[in-house]
Protein backbone atom coordinates (compact mmCIF):
# COMPACT_ATOMS: atom_id res chain seq x y z
CA UNK A 1 0.00 0.00 0.00
CA UNK A 2 1.19 3.50 -0.61
CA UNK A 3 2.66 5.48 1.79
CA UNK A 4 2.40 3.11 4.91
CA UNK A 5 6.09 2.72 6.76
CA UNK A 6 8.28 0.18 5.88
CA UNK A 7 7.91 -1.36 9.75
CA UNK A 8 4.07 -1.98 8.61
CA UNK A 9 4.49 -2.98 5.13
CA UNK A 10 6.80 -6.04 6.49
CA UNK A 11 4.44 -7.20 9.21
CA UNK A 12 1.97 -6.70 6.49
CA UNK A 13 3.99 -9.20 4.38
CA UNK A 14 4.20 -11.44 7.22
CA UNK A 15 0.73 -11.78 8.28
CA UNK A 16 -0.24 -12.95 4.78
CA UNK A 17 1.81 -16.08 5.12
CA UNK A 18 -1.05 -17.56 8.26
CA UNK A 19 -3.96 -19.46 6.95
CA UNK A 20 -6.79 -17.24 6.03
CA UNK A 21 -5.02 -13.93 6.69
CA UNK A 22 -5.50 -12.56 2.62
CA UNK A 23 -3.62 -9.40 2.12
CA UNK A 24 -6.69 -7.05 3.35
CA UNK A 25 -7.06 -8.78 6.49
CA UNK A 26 -3.53 -8.72 6.65
CA UNK A 27 -3.55 -4.79 6.34
CA UNK A 28 -6.80 -4.47 8.75
CA UNK A 29 -4.61 -6.65 11.74
CA UNK A 30 -1.40 -4.34 11.40
CA UNK A 31 -3.24 -1.13 11.22
CA UNK A 32 -5.35 -2.56 14.12
CA UNK A 33 -1.84 -2.72 16.56
CA UNK A 34 -1.50 0.49 16.25
CA UNK A 35 -4.23 0.92 18.55
CA UNK A 36 -2.47 -1.47 21.02
CA UNK A 37 -0.44 -0.28 24.01
CA UNK A 38 3.50 -0.93 22.95
CA UNK A 39 3.18 -3.53 25.73
CA UNK A 40 0.37 -5.56 24.73
CA UNK A 41 2.42 -6.16 20.76
CA UNK A 42 5.16 -7.43 23.03
CA UNK A 43 3.25 -9.94 24.79
CA UNK A 44 1.62 -10.93 21.53
CA UNK A 45 4.80 -11.06 20.08
CA UNK A 46 6.42 -13.03 22.96
CA UNK A 47 3.91 -15.54 22.88
CA UNK A 48 4.34 -16.33 18.95
CA UNK A 49 8.12 -16.88 20.41
CA UNK A 50 7.07 -19.04 23.07
CA UNK A 51 4.97 -21.01 20.93
CA UNK A 52 7.89 -21.41 18.54
CA UNK A 53 10.79 -22.50 21.32
CA UNK A 54 8.20 -24.00 23.82
CA UNK A 55 6.03 -26.24 21.94
CA UNK A 56 7.92 -29.70 21.48
CA UNK A 57 6.67 -33.70 20.75
CA UNK A 58 5.62 -35.33 24.11
CA UNK A 59 8.35 -37.75 24.16
CA UNK A 60 6.23 -40.79 24.91
CA UNK A 61 2.97 -39.90 22.28
CA UNK A 62 4.54 -37.46 20.26
CA UNK A 63 1.67 -35.13 20.58
CA UNK A 64 1.89 -31.49 21.18
CA UNK A 65 3.30 -30.75 24.80
CA UNK A 66 5.75 -28.11 26.32
CA UNK A 67 9.41 -27.89 27.33
CA UNK A 68 9.97 -31.76 26.31
CA UNK A 69 7.95 -32.89 29.28
CA UNK A 70 5.23 -35.53 29.07
CA UNK A 71 1.96 -34.32 26.95
CA UNK A 72 -1.48 -33.67 29.05
CA UNK A 73 -3.22 -36.74 27.50
CA UNK A 74 0.13 -38.70 28.71
CA UNK A 75 0.32 -37.99 32.29
CA UNK A 76 -3.23 -37.88 32.91
CA UNK A 77 -3.84 -41.03 35.35
CA UNK A 78 -7.10 -41.13 34.25
CA UNK A 79 -6.30 -42.17 30.82
CA UNK A 80 -6.61 -45.70 29.96
CA UNK A 81 -3.32 -46.45 28.51
CA UNK A 82 -4.55 -50.49 26.76
CA UNK A 83 -5.77 -48.32 23.96
CA UNK A 84 -3.36 -46.38 21.78
CA UNK A 85 -4.98 -44.46 18.82
CA UNK A 86 -2.03 -44.02 16.24
CA UNK A 87 -2.33 -40.66 14.00
CA UNK A 88 -0.39 -39.30 11.21
CA UNK A 89 0.19 -35.66 13.29
CA UNK A 90 -0.27 -34.34 16.17
CA UNK A 91 -2.46 -32.33 14.86
CA UNK A 92 -4.84 -35.02 13.88
CA UNK A 93 -4.73 -35.93 18.07
CA UNK A 94 -5.67 -32.47 18.93
CA UNK A 95 -8.76 -33.04 16.20
CA UNK A 96 -9.78 -36.18 17.53
CA UNK A 97 -9.54 -34.66 21.59
CA UNK A 98 -11.91 -32.12 19.95
CA UNK A 99 -14.50 -34.35 20.32
CA UNK A 100 -13.65 -35.01 23.80
CA UNK A 101 -15.29 -38.86 24.43
CA UNK A 102 -11.68 -40.53 23.71
CA UNK A 103 -9.98 -41.82 26.59
CA UNK A 104 -6.82 -43.61 25.53
CA UNK A 105 -3.87 -42.41 24.47
CA UNK A 106 -2.24 -41.42 21.18
CA UNK A 107 1.20 -42.23 19.25
CA UNK A 108 1.64 -40.08 16.48
CA UNK A 109 3.55 -41.85 13.43
CA UNK A 110 4.83 -38.37 12.41
CA UNK A 111 3.50 -38.93 8.61
CA UNK A 112 2.03 -41.47 6.61
CA UNK A 113 4.27 -43.88 4.11
CA UNK A 114 4.59 -42.26 0.83
CA UNK A 115 7.02 -44.36 -1.55
CA UNK A 116 6.34 -40.79 -4.28
CA UNK A 117 7.68 -38.35 -1.34
CA UNK A 118 10.19 -40.69 0.04
CA UNK A 119 8.64 -41.22 3.35
CA UNK A 120 9.61 -44.79 3.92
CA UNK A 121 8.67 -46.96 7.27
CA UNK A 122 12.11 -46.03 8.72
CA UNK A 123 10.87 -42.44 8.83
CA UNK A 124 8.13 -43.26 10.83
CA UNK A 125 7.73 -43.81 14.74
CA UNK A 126 6.73 -47.49 13.95
CA UNK A 127 9.93 -49.14 15.99
CA UNK A 128 8.68 -47.03 18.98
CA UNK A 129 4.89 -47.97 18.45
CA UNK A 130 5.86 -51.73 18.69
CA UNK A 131 7.62 -51.12 22.04
CA UNK A 132 5.00 -48.94 23.48
CA UNK A 133 2.44 -52.00 22.66
CA UNK A 134 4.95 -54.54 24.28
CA UNK A 135 5.95 -52.67 27.13
CA UNK A 136 2.38 -51.15 27.93
CA UNK A 137 0.43 -54.04 27.53
CA UNK A 138 -1.24 -52.34 24.95
CA UNK A 139 -4.63 -54.30 24.43
CA UNK A 140 -6.07 -52.24 21.21
CA UNK A 141 -4.70 -50.23 18.91
CA UNK A 142 -7.15 -47.71 17.01
CA UNK A 143 -5.44 -46.78 13.27
CA UNK A 144 -6.42 -43.56 12.72
CA UNK A 145 -4.17 -42.39 9.90
CA UNK A 146 -6.36 -39.95 6.92
CA UNK A 147 -8.97 -41.73 4.68
CA UNK A 148 -6.39 -40.77 2.02
CA UNK A 149 -4.17 -43.10 -0.18
CA UNK A 150 -1.09 -42.38 1.93
CA UNK A 151 -2.65 -42.77 4.80
CA UNK A 152 -4.78 -46.60 3.71
CA UNK A 153 -1.34 -47.78 3.04
CA UNK A 154 0.02 -46.98 5.82
CA UNK A 155 -2.59 -48.69 8.04
CA UNK A 156 -2.07 -51.75 6.21
CA UNK A 157 1.37 -51.67 6.59
CA UNK A 158 0.71 -51.03 10.81
CA UNK A 159 -1.49 -53.93 10.18
CA UNK A 160 1.19 -56.19 8.68
CA UNK A 161 3.52 -54.86 11.31
CA UNK A 162 1.45 -55.55 14.26
CA UNK A 163 -0.15 -58.80 13.54
CA UNK A 164 2.67 -60.93 15.27
CA UNK A 165 1.55 -58.94 18.32
CA UNK A 166 -1.62 -60.41 18.68
CA UNK A 167 -2.90 -57.39 19.53
CA UNK A 168 -6.74 -55.66 19.00
CA UNK A 169 -6.65 -53.49 15.30
CA UNK A 170 -9.42 -51.41 14.39
CA UNK A 171 -9.66 -48.22 12.53
CA UNK A 172 -12.10 -45.27 12.26
CA UNK A 173 -15.73 -46.18 11.03
CA UNK A 174 -16.32 -44.82 7.26
CA UNK A 175 -19.45 -43.02 6.27
CA UNK A 176 -21.60 -40.41 5.82
CA UNK A 177 -19.88 -37.41 8.18
CA UNK A 178 -22.25 -36.06 10.90
CA UNK A 179 -24.72 -33.47 9.25
CA UNK A 180 -23.59 -35.22 5.98
CA UNK A 181 -26.07 -34.99 2.54
CA UNK A 182 -26.54 -37.87 0.45
CA UNK A 183 -26.65 -35.86 -2.80
CA UNK A 184 -23.58 -34.09 -2.06
CA UNK A 185 -21.29 -36.98 -0.41
CA UNK A 186 -19.41 -38.93 -2.87
CA UNK A 187 -19.42 -42.49 -4.21
CA UNK A 188 -16.22 -43.80 -2.43
CA UNK A 189 -18.10 -42.41 1.03
CA UNK A 190 -21.86 -43.95 -0.03
CA UNK A 191 -20.44 -46.80 -0.79
CA UNK A 192 -18.32 -46.91 2.45
CA UNK A 193 -21.03 -46.17 4.35
CA UNK A 194 -23.52 -48.62 2.51
CA UNK A 195 -21.13 -51.58 3.24
CA UNK A 196 -20.75 -50.87 6.69
CA UNK A 197 -24.34 -50.08 7.78
CA UNK A 198 -25.34 -50.73 11.43
CA UNK A 199 -28.27 -51.92 12.66
CA UNK A 200 -31.00 -49.34 13.10
CA UNK B 1 -9.56 -26.98 23.82
CA UNK B 2 -8.52 -29.70 25.80
CA UNK B 3 -4.98 -31.01 26.40
CA UNK B 4 -3.47 -27.90 23.98
CA UNK B 5 0.23 -26.50 25.86
CA UNK B 6 0.10 -23.93 27.81
CA UNK B 7 2.19 -21.83 25.55
CA UNK B 8 -0.21 -22.42 22.47
CA UNK B 9 -3.42 -21.34 24.40
CA UNK B 10 -1.69 -18.71 25.89
CA UNK B 11 -1.22 -17.58 22.05
CA UNK B 12 -4.21 -18.40 21.24
CA UNK B 13 -5.56 -16.35 23.56
CA UNK B 14 -3.86 -13.47 22.38
CA UNK B 15 -4.39 -13.78 18.63
CA UNK B 16 -8.33 -13.87 19.06
CA UNK B 17 -8.20 -10.33 20.30
CA UNK B 18 -6.72 -9.09 16.34
CA UNK B 19 -9.76 -8.32 14.68
CA UNK B 20 -11.14 -10.59 12.59
CA UNK B 21 -9.98 -13.21 14.50
CA UNK B 22 -12.52 -16.19 16.18
CA UNK B 23 -11.27 -18.57 18.61
CA UNK B 24 -11.42 -20.89 15.90
CA UNK B 25 -9.26 -18.77 13.27
CA UNK B 26 -6.68 -18.53 16.53
CA UNK B 27 -6.63 -22.15 16.93
CA UNK B 28 -5.99 -22.73 13.69
CA UNK B 29 -3.49 -20.05 12.92
CA UNK B 30 -1.45 -21.14 16.08
CA UNK B 31 -1.14 -25.09 15.15
CA UNK B 32 -0.18 -23.79 11.47
CA UNK B 33 2.46 -21.74 13.48
CA UNK B 34 3.77 -24.91 14.71
CA UNK B 35 4.69 -25.77 11.32
CA UNK B 36 6.99 -22.86 10.80
CA UNK B 37 10.69 -22.56 11.84
CA UNK B 38 11.57 -21.39 14.68
CA UNK B 39 13.26 -18.58 12.83
CA UNK B 40 9.91 -17.65 10.73
CA UNK B 41 8.14 -16.87 13.94
CA UNK B 42 10.75 -15.24 15.33
CA UNK B 43 11.06 -12.85 12.34
CA UNK B 44 7.61 -12.35 12.18
CA UNK B 45 7.13 -11.81 16.57
CA UNK B 46 10.24 -9.15 15.42
CA UNK B 47 7.85 -7.51 12.80
CA UNK B 48 5.47 -6.98 15.72
CA UNK B 49 7.63 -5.33 17.76
CA UNK B 50 9.33 -3.28 15.37
CA UNK B 51 5.82 -1.60 14.31
CA UNK B 52 4.80 -0.99 17.85
CA UNK B 53 8.04 0.96 18.53
CA UNK B 54 8.81 2.04 15.24
CA UNK B 55 5.64 3.73 13.25
CA UNK B 56 5.46 7.07 14.77
CA UNK B 57 2.97 9.91 14.04
CA UNK B 58 4.91 12.57 11.27
CA UNK B 59 5.69 15.26 13.22
CA UNK B 60 4.14 17.80 10.64
CA UNK B 61 0.89 15.86 9.81
CA UNK B 62 0.36 13.06 12.07
CA UNK B 63 0.24 10.10 9.38
CA UNK B 64 1.79 7.32 9.74
CA UNK B 65 5.25 7.45 9.65
CA UNK B 66 8.54 5.64 11.00
CA UNK B 67 11.38 6.49 13.34
CA UNK B 68 9.99 9.80 14.27
CA UNK B 69 10.57 11.12 10.61
CA UNK B 70 8.37 12.58 7.98
CA UNK B 71 5.34 10.73 6.51
CA UNK B 72 6.01 9.55 2.96
CA UNK B 73 3.47 12.39 1.90
CA UNK B 74 5.42 15.55 3.66
CA UNK B 75 8.62 14.37 2.19
CA UNK B 76 7.06 13.61 -1.01
CA UNK B 77 8.42 16.67 -3.56
CA UNK B 78 5.22 16.07 -5.86
CA UNK B 79 2.34 16.75 -3.22
CA UNK B 80 0.75 19.59 -3.31
CA UNK B 81 1.33 21.48 -0.21
CA UNK B 82 -1.03 24.08 -0.73
CA UNK B 83 -4.04 21.70 -0.10
CA UNK B 84 -3.97 20.22 3.38
CA UNK B 85 -7.19 17.60 4.09
CA UNK B 86 -8.16 17.04 7.40
CA UNK B 87 -9.19 13.74 8.99
CA UNK B 88 -9.58 12.42 12.21
CA UNK B 89 -7.25 9.78 12.21
CA UNK B 90 -3.75 8.66 10.59
CA UNK B 91 -6.42 5.73 9.49
CA UNK B 92 -8.60 7.90 7.51
CA UNK B 93 -5.31 9.29 5.59
CA UNK B 94 -4.28 5.41 4.80
CA UNK B 95 -8.22 4.78 3.24
CA UNK B 96 -8.18 8.04 1.75
CA UNK B 97 -4.23 7.48 -0.03
CA UNK B 98 -5.63 3.92 -1.18
CA UNK B 99 -8.02 5.83 -3.87
CA UNK B 100 -4.58 7.09 -5.34
CA UNK B 101 -5.99 10.63 -6.78
CA UNK B 102 -5.38 12.96 -4.08
CA UNK B 103 -2.15 15.01 -4.69
CA UNK B 104 -2.39 17.13 -1.69
CA UNK B 105 -1.07 16.82 2.05
CA UNK B 106 -2.85 15.59 5.33
CA UNK B 107 -3.74 17.01 8.82
CA UNK B 108 -4.17 14.55 11.09
CA UNK B 109 -6.69 16.01 14.28
CA UNK B 110 -6.20 13.17 16.19
CA UNK B 111 -10.26 12.37 16.89
CA UNK B 112 -13.02 14.38 16.74
CA UNK B 113 -15.02 17.15 19.24
CA UNK B 114 -17.28 15.23 21.38
CA UNK B 115 -18.51 16.55 24.89
CA UNK B 116 -19.79 13.56 25.83
CA UNK B 117 -16.44 12.11 25.63
CA UNK B 118 -14.64 15.02 26.83
CA UNK B 119 -12.70 15.52 23.93
CA UNK B 120 -12.16 19.48 23.61
CA UNK B 121 -10.77 21.55 20.87
CA UNK B 122 -7.53 21.74 22.86
CA UNK B 123 -7.22 17.95 22.62
CA UNK B 124 -7.04 17.91 18.85
CA UNK B 125 -4.08 20.16 16.66
CA UNK B 126 -6.01 22.68 15.48
CA UNK B 127 -3.98 25.03 16.58
CA UNK B 128 -0.72 23.22 14.99
CA UNK B 129 -3.68 23.24 11.51
CA UNK B 130 -3.87 27.15 11.80
CA UNK B 131 -0.20 27.45 12.00
CA UNK B 132 0.37 25.13 9.04
CA UNK B 133 -2.56 27.31 6.69
CA UNK B 134 -0.29 30.48 7.58
CA UNK B 135 3.42 28.81 7.61
CA UNK B 136 2.86 26.66 4.34
CA UNK B 137 0.62 29.02 2.40
CA UNK B 138 -2.21 26.94 2.75
CA UNK B 139 -5.00 27.66 -0.26
CA UNK B 140 -7.19 25.29 0.30
CA UNK B 141 -8.66 23.03 3.30
CA UNK B 142 -10.58 20.04 2.66
CA UNK B 143 -12.43 18.88 5.67
CA UNK B 144 -12.14 15.28 5.66
CA UNK B 145 -13.93 14.38 8.91
CA UNK B 146 -15.96 11.12 9.60
CA UNK B 147 -19.87 11.86 8.89
CA UNK B 148 -20.85 11.03 12.14
CA UNK B 149 -22.44 13.31 14.61
CA UNK B 150 -18.95 14.44 16.08
CA UNK B 151 -17.24 14.79 13.03
CA UNK B 152 -19.95 16.97 11.78
CA UNK B 153 -19.63 19.08 14.97
CA UNK B 154 -15.63 19.38 14.55
CA UNK B 155 -16.48 20.45 10.93
CA UNK B 156 -18.57 22.97 12.19
CA UNK B 157 -15.93 23.96 14.60
CA UNK B 158 -13.15 24.15 11.95
CA UNK B 159 -15.10 26.39 9.73
CA UNK B 160 -15.25 28.64 12.22
CA UNK B 161 -11.85 28.55 13.44
CA UNK B 162 -10.82 28.81 9.94
CA UNK B 163 -13.29 31.47 8.67
CA UNK B 164 -10.40 34.90 9.39
CA UNK B 165 -7.63 32.83 7.33
CA UNK B 166 -9.43 33.57 4.06
CA UNK B 167 -8.54 30.05 3.13
CA UNK B 168 -11.00 28.06 0.79
CA UNK B 169 -12.50 25.18 2.93
CA UNK B 170 -14.22 22.13 1.77
CA UNK B 171 -15.41 19.26 2.39
CA UNK B 172 -16.00 15.68 1.04
CA UNK B 173 -19.18 15.18 -0.74
CA UNK B 174 -22.36 13.20 0.41
CA UNK B 175 -23.63 10.73 -1.77
CA UNK B 176 -24.51 7.15 -2.97
CA UNK B 177 -21.40 5.08 -2.32
CA UNK B 178 -20.05 3.70 -5.14
CA UNK B 179 -21.60 0.68 -6.80
CA UNK B 180 -24.31 1.26 -4.02
CA UNK B 181 -27.99 0.78 -4.17
CA UNK B 182 -30.74 2.63 -4.05
CA UNK B 183 -33.03 0.19 -1.93
CA UNK B 184 -30.05 -0.35 0.64
CA UNK B 185 -29.46 3.52 1.03
CA UNK B 186 -30.16 4.75 4.18
CA UNK B 187 -32.48 8.00 3.92
CA UNK B 188 -29.93 10.16 5.28
CA UNK B 189 -28.18 9.31 2.23
CA UNK B 190 -30.61 9.09 -0.54
CA UNK B 191 -31.63 12.86 0.63
CA UNK B 192 -27.95 14.37 0.73
CA UNK B 193 -27.86 12.51 -2.92
CA UNK B 194 -30.60 14.13 -3.95
CA UNK B 195 -29.39 17.61 -2.37
CA UNK B 196 -26.25 17.93 -4.00
CA UNK B 197 -27.32 16.15 -7.38
CA UNK B 198 -24.49 16.81 -10.16
CA UNK B 199 -25.45 17.64 -13.76
CA UNK B 200 -25.70 14.28 -16.21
Amino acid sequence: MLGLPPALTDLVHHLTRLPGIGPKAAERIALALLKWDVEEVAALAAALRQTAQRVTPCPQCGCLAQDSELCAVCTDASRDRSVVCVVETALDAVALERGGSYQGCYHVLGGALSPTRGVLPEDLTVQQLLQRIEEQQVSEVIVATNASPDGEATALYLKQELAPLGVALTRLARGLPSGGQLDYADAATLQSALEHRTEL
